[in-house]
C-alpha cells in the first residue's frame, strides 16, 4: 500500500514538454504487481545501435536488477536494446529468487523485442525483501510491446512513480553545426524514500550519436556532480539506477561535443533537483555550497556533513539561522578545517567571518533570508582552493508522519 | 531560553544515590550566565596528588575550553586541582575572546583554590557563538570556594544540565583485597541536543590511587565502547567533554586492577546510556549489536549507519518491524557486506537470513518485540568476526519539535 500524499509544495508548476526522441518508444501497463489502479511498468524500446551507459548505487546490498544492469554495461553492440521497469517491488534483498526474476523479465523482453538478453536493462522500485511476482510483467509484455509509441515519455514518467508526489521530467535540444540533437529524461524518487523502500531511478534519451566510451565518460562526470551531490535523508537506496541511452537517430556526432555535455549536465541536474523537491516532507530547496576547502573532495565532505545534519536540517524547517549548527557540521566532517578561518554566509548575509559571528551580522536579515522558499548555505573553509555544492531539503514533521506514523 | 520540555519516558526511576568520593568537594551557584533562576555554575576542588585522565570530542571547530582541557592532560603533579563547569554558553566559535574567558576563569579558579593554572579544567556548555560573559562566573568564585562540601555532587549534576530532562549519575564500589574504592560519575547532554548547541558533558570521580598513564589508558579504552558508541542524532558537539580524577584518597593502588577497570566502565557505560535516554523526542532505547564483520571496526561502521539512518530511527518509532531498512543501511555504511550472507533479527525475533527474509519469520513476533521501550537489532554480517554494539534512540515528532517549531 503506496501512501498518498499531497503533491511537494516545492513542485515545478507543470510537468514539461518533453521532445520526441526519434529511435526511442514507450508503452505503460497496469501489471498489478502490487499497485491497483495506476500504471506500475514502464518498456522504452531503443533503435537499432543505441549506446547505453548507466550508474548505479554502490551500496553493498544492491538489488538484483542492479547488478544485472552493471554487468551489461561497457557492450558496444549494433542491435536493439530495451529498458523495463516496474513499480511496486524493488527485487532487492530477494536472494536467488530474485536473480530469477530477472532473468525471467529479460529473456521474455528479448524474446518480444527480438533483440539480445544482453540488451535488455532493468529496474524494480518498491518494497524490499517481497518476492518479485515476475509472471505478472512478463504476462503482458505482448500488450507492452504492441502498444510501444513515441509520445509515451510522460505516462512512462507516472508508472514509475512509487511515493513521488510529482512525475519529474528535463530536456534539452541543443544546436550543433546546424542541426538538433535532443535530450529528454524521467526520474523518480528523492532519496530512499519511505514508507516502502523505494528509491531513485533515472531514464535519459537522446538522438545524439556518441561512442559508448565517450557517452560513459560524460555520465560519470556529469552524475559527480548532479545526482551524487542530493540528500534528502542521507539514505542510501539498494536500488537507485541512471541510464542514458543515445540511439543515434540525428546522426549528429558528439563525442567530443561541449554543447552536448552541457545539456546533458543540465538535464541531469534539473532531474537531480526535483527529487530534492520532491523530498518527504520538504518545505524548503536548500543549497549548500562550500569553499576554500582542501580539496575538491573534502568540500564536498564538508558539503554533505551540514546537508545531512538533522539540527541543520530542523532548524532550516524552523526558519532559524542557526549557523552554530554549520560550525558544528564542519567540525564534525572530517575533512580538514581550521575554526578560526572559518565564514559562512546564509543567502548574501554574512553571519560568521574568521572564526567567530560576523562584525555586520544582522538577525534580521539572516531571518528574513531563511523565510524564502530557496535557502542557501554558503560556508567559506579559508584553507584551499576545495569546493562543492549540493542540494537538500529541510527536515519536518511531514517526514516523520510518512515514516513513522505508519506501519508497512 | 532554554527550552522546558517534560521528563523523557526513558528516565530511570530517580537518580541514584551516590557515594562520598573522599578527597572531592563540590559547590555549585546561580551565576545567570544566562539561564536565570538555577544553578548553573559548579565547582569540584580535587585534593592534592589527584590524578586527571579525559576524552575529548573531536571536532575540527572544537572550543576553547575543550582546547585548554586538551592541552593540560597528561601531566603529573602533587598539587591539588579542580574543575569549574558553566551552562548555558558553551563559548565555542567565539575567536579571540573566547581564549582570554578560558583564562580568565582559570587564572581567577587558580588563585581562589591555591592551586596551579594548569590544574584548573573548565568546561562551558549551552549557545555557540555569543561571548562568555565570564565576569559573572569570576564574580561568585569566592563564594563557591567557600561553599564547597563532600555530599554536593547531585547539586552538581544539575548544574550541569541544558536541555536535560534528568540530571544523569551512576557510581560503583569495588573490593580490593578487603579495601573498598569507590566510584561516582555525573553527565549532561544527549549528543548535540538543541536548541542551543548544547553538549555532552560527563565527570567521573573514584578516591583510587592509580598513575595518570595508567587511568588514561582505561578512560581512552572504555571511551571507545561507551560514549563513542551512543548516537542521537549523529550530530557532534563541539564541546564534548569527559574528565575522569582520581583522588588516591583510598590509598589502594589500582593501576592493574580489573575489578577496577570493569567497575569504572559499568559507571561510563551507565551514563552513556543515561545520555542516550534522554535523547530528544526518544521513545525508544534501542541497542544495535552487530557481529561476523570483517573487523570489530567494520562492525562499527554498520552499527552506526544503522543507528544513524533516519529511515530506520524512524521506523522504530513507528513500531514497524522495518529491516529492509536494515539492509538498506549495512550497504549503504561503506564497510564490507555480502548480501546474501546477511542475517538479521529483531530481539529474539529472526526476521533475516541468507540474504533473504528468514523462513521462520513471524510478521507478528517482531511487531510485539517493536512495541516494547527496549529495542535490540542483531545484525550478523557473516564474513568474519568483528563485533561492536551501539545505542541510540528513535526519531519523533518530539525531535522536530524540539528543533525546528522553535526560532532561536
Amino acid at each position: 500500500m503506496a501512501k498518498i500524499t499531497a503533491v511537494s509544495p516545492l513542485a515545478p508548476a507543470e510537468f514539461p514538454a518533453l521532445p520526441v526522441i526519434e529511435g526511442v518508444k514507450f508503452a505503460t501497463v497496469a501489471a498489478g504487481v502490487k499497485y491497483q489502479g495506476r500504471t506500475d511498468v514502464m518498456l522504452a524500446t531503443l533503435t537499432r545501435g543505441t549506446v547505453v551507459a548507466g550508474a548505479f548505487t554502490r551500496s553493498a546490498t544492491r538489488s538484483a536488477p542492479v547488478l544485472d544492469c552493471q554487468a551489461k554495461m561497457g557492450q558496444t553492440s549494433s542491435d536493439g536494446a530495451a529498458i523495463l521497469v516496474n513499480s511496486g517491488n524493488s527485487n532487492a534483498f530477494t536472494g536467488k529468487g530474485g536473480v530469477a526474476s530477472v532473468e525471467a523479465i529479460t529473456a521474455a523482453v528479448a524474446k518480444v523485442c527480438g533483440i539480445p538478453q544482453a540488451r535488455v536493462f532493468t529496474s524494480s522500485t518498491g518494497v524490499i525483501g517481497e518476492p518479485l511476482p515476475h509472471d505478472r510483467i512478463t504476462a503482458v509484455l505482448d500488450t507492452l510491446a504492441a502498444d510501444t509509441h513515441a509520445e509515451g515519455i510522460d505516462a512512462a514518467a507516472k508508472a514509475i512513480m512509487t511515493t513521488d508526489t510529482f512525475p519529474k521530467g528535463a530536456a534539452a535540444t541543443v544546436n550543433i553545426a546546424g542541426e538538433t540533437v535532443s535530450i529528454a529524461g524521467i526520474a523518480k524518487g528523492s532519496g530512499m524514500i519511505a514508507p516502502d523502500m523505494a528509491t531513485m531511478l533515472v531514464y535519459i534519451f537522446t538522438d545524439a550519436k556518441i561512442e559508448q566510451a565517450a557517452l560513459q565518460k560524460l555520465v560519470s562526470a556529469s552524475n559527480e556532480a548532479t545526482f551524487n551531490c542530493i540528500t534528502v535523508d542521507s539514505d542510501t537506496s539498494t536500488s537507485d539506477s541512471l541510464i542514458v541511452a543515445a540511439t543515434g537517430a540525428s546522426g549528429v556526432a558528439v563525442d567530443t561535443d561541449e554543447g552536448f555535455a552541457d545539456a546533458l549536465h543540465g538535464v541531469m541536474m534539473d532531474l537531480a533537483h526535483q527529487v530534492v523537491r520532491d523530498g518527504e516532507g520538504a518545505t524548503k530547496f536548500v543549497e549548500i555550497a562550500v569553499t576554500g576547502a582542501a580539496s575538491d573532495a573534502d568540500a564536498k565532505t564538508h558539503a554533505m556533513s551540514i546537508a545531512n545534519s538533522p539540527l541543520i536540517k530542523t532548524a532550516i524547517a524552523g526558519e532559524d539561522p542557526n549557523w552554530g549548527r554549520v560550525v558544528m557540521a564542519v567540525g564534525k566532517s572530517g575533512a580538514a578545517a581550521d575554526r578560526d578561518l572559518l565564514s559562512i554566509r546564509f543567502g548574501d548575509v554574512e553571519v560568521a567571518k574568521d572564526g567567530w559571528r560576523s562584525e555586520s551580522y544582522s538577525e534580521e536579515d539572516a531571518a528574513a533570508h531563511m523565510k524564502g522558499e530557496n535557502i542557501v548555505i554558503g560556508v567559506d573553509i579559508g584553507i584551499g582552493e576545495g569546493a562543492a555544492t549540493v542540494w537538500t531539503c529541510d527536515l519536518t514533521h511531514g517526514y516523520i508522519a510518512i515514516n513513522a506514523d505508519y506501519r508497512s
